[in-house]
């Protein structure tokens, strides 16, 4: 069995009727599942977790892209978090059976549907990118849909399907396949934000710590907490384990003790066991062990 | 959705076409899905891990205990393992949304309709059991297959269900409704099996140590391994973690260190998680945070 997970990410996060018909249209093909929805007023933006076959899931997710295209002009969209398009981002990632290189195909298959039926030029980035400049999605994204309505028709900016120029209202999409991407918040025992900045910088791979992290600190004023808020992009060369021990080493350095950590969205059970055997010294095999893995593997026998 | 997961433990563990035709019979039905088969040959016995929604499972139950009737006669079987019967021990336990409560119920109608269709009398045990006497494996099963044939005819080895009188090749048969087991062993860094022992019995339920844990100390010795070797009866209450740390501390007044840990069989995969947040301070829910767990409730919503 193939399964594919795909975490679309559209530019709305306020209207709820206007995100639950988006939502509607992503679950409306038998065969893809919305695992989760979070909406985030401030970015004004929604995160999508989809699971499915691969077949289903490239449907649901131009359902989806329709209707946000649609529902949303990105000329009256504001939010703090940068965008190109009203489906913003589609990432492709493979989840069971499914390998990288299927993931490329899809979200070339994808990119070029949406440029053709809907009129929105897309962007192929992460593993699907064509050149190096458009791996990073900030790289892509740069100058938002405001300035890359004149960007796009300069030849670097030339969108991979659909024509040099931007969809009116819903903009560009960026398709791509990527990794699993764990989001993992560690909170620490200080009210001083720079500890938590300090140990952000020893960790993240941009300034010579683990391989696949993205960290820095932050500080939650309402709830009185000094975080490190941290993307894990590679799980299997980085696990979760050495993440938390190695930001619990620095913060020791200061004589600050983690308070907790927590995992945002959806992990895939593997992602987790892998680091219960780090502490647990787990012999044999750390995927395909409980229960519900293999009950999903007869269910798509 | 309401998932029950079943544990059938049949007494043939050397003829594979014995074994294949039992489990073909469990396999059956559309709705329940073998997931897992162990068969030791020394036992002579085999495991098989059964998962589905109630009715499935106990039709397919009823066909796995109809076929281990036909095939297996209990006065030739010779095994290491103690039994009563073809088709042995049938435990029921709560997998999603089911209670304890649906298990004992299930566990009863099985039972009645074994021992009325099949004129195998049952015994229901663990939380099924009608008496106190017939809660544990060893008692219900006291004497085995031989003895029990005299025995069944006393008024308190009288069967839950069925005549007081063995069937005359298939025996009889256990079943109830138990939470999950969770087989666990840890192996220790050194050649003396007295450490094993004594951590053993520190840790176990029976000599004072931890709720819901059976322990002894074992030398396998064709591994040269030394180890402790466990049944966690109650995850919920004494959680792995739990059960792994005070194993290390006692071992350690022996000077003797930890070398590695295995699970035997699928636990779910709450189990697991319900560990690793203690390492790493997780806070939040421990059970349905998985992409499977969140895709199986919607696959059998």
């Amino acid at each position: 069995m193939q399964l594919v997970e795909s975490v679309p990410n559209f530019s709305e996060g306020r209207k709820q009727e206007v995100i639950d018909k988006i939502v509607s249209a992503l679950s409306s093909v038998q065969g893809a599942h919305v695992l989760d929805l979070s909406s985030d007023s401030d970015h004004n933006r929604s995160v999508v977790t989809l699971v499915g076959k691969p077949a289903p899931i490239l449907e649901a997710l131009f359902r989806g892209t329709e209707k946000a295209s649609e529902l949303i002009d990105l000329n009256k969209h504001k939010g703090t978090h940068p965008r190109i398009g009203s489906m913003d981002v589609i990432p492709f990632i493979p989840f069971r059976n499914v390998t990288m290189k299927d993931c490329i195909g899809l979200s070339r298959e994808l990119g070029q549907r949406i440029a053709s039926e809907l009129h929105i030029p897309a962007y192929l980035y992460a593993y699907s990118a064509t050149v190096p400049q458009r791996i990073r999605l900030p790289d892509v994204r740069k100058g938002e849909f405001e300035e890359l309505k004149e960007e796009i028709k300069k030849k670097e900016r030339f969108p991979d399907f659909g024509e040099p120029c931007l969809h009116p209202t819903a903009g560009a999409v960026a398709v791509g396949a990527r990794k699993f991407l764990l989001a993992y918040n560690i909170n620490l025992k200080t009210d001083d934000l720079k500890v938590a900045e300090k140990v952000a910088k020893a960790v993240r791979e941009s300034s010579g710590g683990l391989i696949g992290v993205q960290a820095k600190g932050m500080e939650l004023k309402e709830q009185g907490i000094i975080q490190v808020t941290m993307n894990l992009l590679d799980f299997e060369s980085t696990p979760l384990y050495r993440v938390y021990e190695l930001v619990k080493l620095e913060a020791q350095r200061y004589g600050v003790e983690v308070l907790e950590s927590e995992i945002i969205g959806l992990p895939p059970a593997r992602a987790l066991i892998q680091s219960l055997a780090y502490f647990i010294k787990l012999k044999g095999p750390t995927s395909n062990i409980t229960l519900e893995e293999r009950l999903l593997e007869k269910l798509y026998d």
